[in-house]
């Protein structure tokens, strides 16, 4: 495939990668601030729908080890869905996260994702360590969840078999999250932001659920109950 | 019902409600600031006493999904205690919070609370879990609550069923919070700010004393210490 | 005693009375920022050396259940050593912290002490519940506390049992914190900073050994060491 | 040795400590942002190469007992590589941090580490309260530490015990954190901005093998893989 550059692309293409960039680089900033990350461990893509004009569609996800108090939408990297970057005139000198090709992937084989959410964060993968899935135990769970968080297998970078064990996972759950075994939580939504929300939310019951197990054990819920509430939750909560 | 609508109230009315708005929405800026919401999960809510000048109390609360650093008054919710909106002309295409009618029920059923609060804060929800009650072994937990911070029944959202739990729970109670099973917090005062309070301490002593039983057994407090306490606080502290 | 008009006093003490309350009231800053309080659970004094010029010290702290953020030097409270408060034109209708009995005791009884904090911290509360001594383990903790942290009495506000546990608790302890039980921590200083760098590190050391202990035994550190490193570090630490 | 002073030397040379200067007082910064320090419980400092120009190289780190809100470059002390300050013009009234010593020490034997950090991070510090090191259970652990964290024995302030204690465990190990018993954490790395994360990522990994070790007991990695990984982060990861 020859090299893509973004000046040569429909104006149409160019202002959605312009608002994309500007919407990862915004909610790089939502990772510290709810404590799912330290320093530079935690990345965040949102795909630019784009296929019907270009052929494919595009990504756009933060570059390698630069500090979220030095992001701007100018540094977010572009690359198409095998994870290969475009030249977009600011980014040039910057590598894309060196998670971008677990990224990629679900894009490529999930075309109804349309963000995708890397972090570290310590409950989660606490839990990831132990390789056992959050069970659902508290009713914010059967939200955001619909039911356990699910352990995805053991994986290493380097090759597509990351996201091959994201995909295969998420693709057997509700959850929009999944515990990649000793690594970390992957999490996935309609957008970057809703992936993002994904993220928090896990770190969130991983931590209240932990904290539960330390003390005894809780009531679980009732299988039909989870289901009446992410029912209710995927289509009445939020503003619509 | 036919709808109300805000500025066909008398004058004082509005502006009581523009004030109510004003507390509400600042409000919700403490509950990221102690730790006890994540995203956007946890709401406040406050009455506005209106009842002689328009037969009825209102309620002033957060719109659904909404994050915290993008409210404002005029983004704040007004319904009835019945849960329906009123034609506010700003927050007018914005859904009430999903707790709405939790709140509305314990206002229409406790005439003495002006503030309801919602939160799943992670300690507090961990108790909740497990549905134990928090023992009172502290004497800043005999201060604020009198007593243990009682577990209220596993309820669905949906119907009144949450509000009844909560009210039924509290009024046999000294404690202005309840642990809803499985599900997290709701606390309550005389008015916003109190109920505030009142979430962020029940996290504090949640907290404090789920530390103390991962070492040990604390020291229970002698029952007339606690009523010795409670009584001297809800009547010394603060500004009078 | 008549009252006692800070107007009236020597220019000299009017003016340190002023630098104290600037002192005390940007002090309390320090305790959110570290997480040491929620709300308004905590509180700063400060000793004003006056008694040569009127015969007796006084001190300035925290009004009695105002926020953190809605502090500041106009509204510190004066008082006297019995815990009078006395005129001062600004924060007249303000009361003072209703742990002023406590802290005026520890000034009246204590001359060399010239600050005093406290708090509820949460890891230092959890060992007051216990009535648990923290062990002296880790070398920052010799530094600091020159050995164990001491448990005090149970004691009820409302009376001078509490000023008199720490006392009879810290005279025969090398420790500038206290726990008392089932409270929390008092801790004291030369000055208002340095007891609040004692509640600081209070709670610091009260993390980290709660969480060393949920995962096994730590070592024990040889009491002659710890006697080196505290002489040392109570005269080489800082600037001099 | 006759005392050095700043002016005195080559243009070069305080063009570089300027630049160094501003760098460490920046990374202070860090500290508290990412959780690893209270109140003025950590340090870091930087290599000045100068070798070249002045016959030995120097080093700069944060004065002693200043807090992290007040420091600016100008406070920043410079010290040669056995730990005797020089006259910078600005600095002369201020000492060295007390652990300057340990720092000079780890320079003037290790000649490829330009940065070296020291915190009392609370599960690192409990780890070290335990003389445990903390296994390699995370991918995120292999990445950055390529094995375990090691710990280092227990040794007093004071010589150069604490800096021969880091030296010799560190050169037996692929980790850049030491974990120095009954003491605390010790960092290094190319220069301080490696180092400072160093410091962020070993409080993160303690935290998270903590958590899961309250829980359960880990998955251990495959130590091939553990070489996989450390090799590629070490020579792919951010920006070349």
């Amino acid at each position: 495939m020859s090299e893509i550059v973004l000046a040569d692309l429909p104006e149409d293409v160019q202002a959605d990668v312009a608002r994309t960039r500007q919407v990862v680089s915004d909610l790089h900033a939502e990772l510290p601030r709810w404590g799912v990350v330290v320093w530079t461990a935690g990345n965040v893509s949102q795909r630019v729908r784009c296929a019907e004009q270009i052929g494919q569609d595009l990504l756009v996800i933060k570059p390698s080890g630069v500090r979220y108090d030095q992001l701007g939408p100018e540094k977010m990297v572009v690359c198409t869905l095998d994870g290969t970057k475009i030249v977009d005139g600011t980014s040039d000198k910057l590598s894309p996260s060196s998670d971008t090709a677990a990224h990629a992937y679900v894009y490529a084989h999930m075309p109804e994702v349309g963000g995708v959410v890397h972090t570290h964060s310590s409950y989660a993968t606490a839990w990831a360590a132990l390789r056992r899935p959050i069970p659902c135990v508290l009713t914010m769970m059967a939200d955001e969840f619909g039911g356990e968080i699910p352990v995805g297998p053991f994986a290493l970078i380097g090759d597509d078999s990351i996201g091959r064990g994201i995909v295969e996972t998420l693709r057997n759950s509700n959850s929009p999250a999944v515990l990649m075994a000793n690594h970390g939580p992957f999490t996935i939504g309609g957008d970057a932001e809703a992936a993002v929300k994904a993220a928090v939310m896990c770190e969130e019951v991983a931590r209240t659920i932990h904290l539960a197990y330390q003390a005894g054990t809780p009531v679980p819920l009732d299988p039909e109950a989870v289901t009446r509430l992410n029912d209710r939750y995927q289509h009445v909560y939020g503003q619509h």
